[in-house]
């Protein structure tokens, strides 16, 4: 199974002033492509401290981070001026991406969003990227996604607008993942009306002896427990599914 | 001002099947007490990915972590046995933590929530801590908080069901960052109706000149964009909010 890293850009993450609906939507479309997130990092719009995150799961070899926010016209959007630092890539400014940029504003200024369509600076800014990156089409919005290559590692930032990001996720990520993606896993799920997770470990104790690949997961909450089952094999998820329920009927 | 990180541990974040809400919550109530968070980092339900997060977490010399997940009853739950094995330190019994959960579910058992309040060993492995560290009591549910520190960050570990992780907070967790908390920020908001937020960027290049410490954000969406203005010097803010608005009606 393929690894991956999501990187989250956005003081307003780090501040707790939006919940991170980005991380859970894209883990949840990269795990249905076969490729195992392994782990979730949100940092403020802050150069220094995103390059840092970028290096780092560079030297962790994942073999795919995704990075969203901080590819807009404005002086906070910071990404890709980071991602060059981390990678030792300067930006410059790229004739396919500003193609692409001069294209949503005359799409824009069509359908009357803008006043002008004319690339001013802080509009040609989306079109500078590191060297060696390529942009991935937006179309929804102006900022191009960007996708680059460092060791074993393949970058892909897209923007942090919602509809932007999975509009960019859709045309051009997914079709790469089908490439790299591993085995889907298979889940079954039980709902014990419990307050006491402690008096079901005895029972998962004989499942893990049963179904060794089946991963045993809880998660309790005031009145219930929810129990998950994990496994590449959905056959063996079944039969433990079945085993469960029956010892759950015989203790409860 | 103090700086944090954020360590949320659960399968079922990096697989997408549920929103970080303990993430957001966290942030927001340590900015509440002028601590900021610099980095928020999920990783699965598993003893080298957590032991592997804690010891970077330390390596960035971060002054506080709080850890959250991973500390109920069931083989799932690896948080202490993976911050133990990052910071080189068993896991023993520990009788004041011991005391914790036994009076838990005696409560438990005389509001008639448990079948029976012997301690077996899936409870008494929520009082097997790292040694040196401390027990903080939780007031809604059996796992306590775990608190140790290792060179210069204190470590704050919290069960990852929300309202145990609050109780926790609330009760034991806030006072310590009010001792440890900086300078609180103020901020300020303006929403500009507007679908083009490369328009507005001039307008942050005057207000950056006339107010450097001032941190301008802009966060677009379809039809509007929303500007933050963040500085711990209240009058600073106030006075570029005032400048914004009236650079805003000269040109919109």
């Amino acid at each position: 199974m393929s690894t991956a890293e999501i990187l989250t850009i956005g003081s307003e993450l780090i501040e707790g002033l939006r919940v991170n609906t980005n991380a859970t939507w894209l883990a949840k479309n990269l795990a249905a492509q076969g490729v195992q997130v392994t782990r979730i990092t949100s940092v403020a719009d802050d150069s220094t401290q995103i390059a840092k995150a970028v290096r780092e799961a560079i030297s962790r070899k994942t073999g795919l981070l995704i990075v969203t926010g901080g590819l807009g016209p404005t002086p906070d959007d910071k990404t890709l001026e980071a991602v060059g630092k981390a990678i030792g890539s300067e930006l410059a400014l790229d004739e396919k991406a500003l193609k692409l940029v001069r294209e949503s504003y005359s799409r824009a200024r069509t359908r009357g969003l803008v006043k002008s369509e004319r690339l001013t600076k802080a509009r040609k800014k989306m079109a500078h990227l590191p060297k060696g990156a390529s942009p991935l089409s937006n179309p929804v919005g102006a900022a191009p996604g960007v996708q680059l290559r460092c060791n074993e590692t393949l970058i892909i930032c897209m923007p942090g607008v919602p509809v932007e990001m999975q509009a960019i996720f859709d045309q051009h990520v997914k079709s790469t993942l089908a490439q790299i993606g591993g085995q889907k896993r298979a889940t079954a799920e039980i709902i014990v009306k419990s307050g006491d997770e402690s008096a079901i470990v005895p029972l998962f104790d004989k499942l893990a002896r049963k179904f060794p690949t089946v991963e045993v997961r809880s998660y309790p909450s005031e009145d219930e427990v929810r129990i998950v089952l994990v496994s590449t094999n959905a056959g063996e998820v079944k039969a433990a599914k079945r085993m469960l329920s029956e010892l759950l009927q015989e203790t409860h």
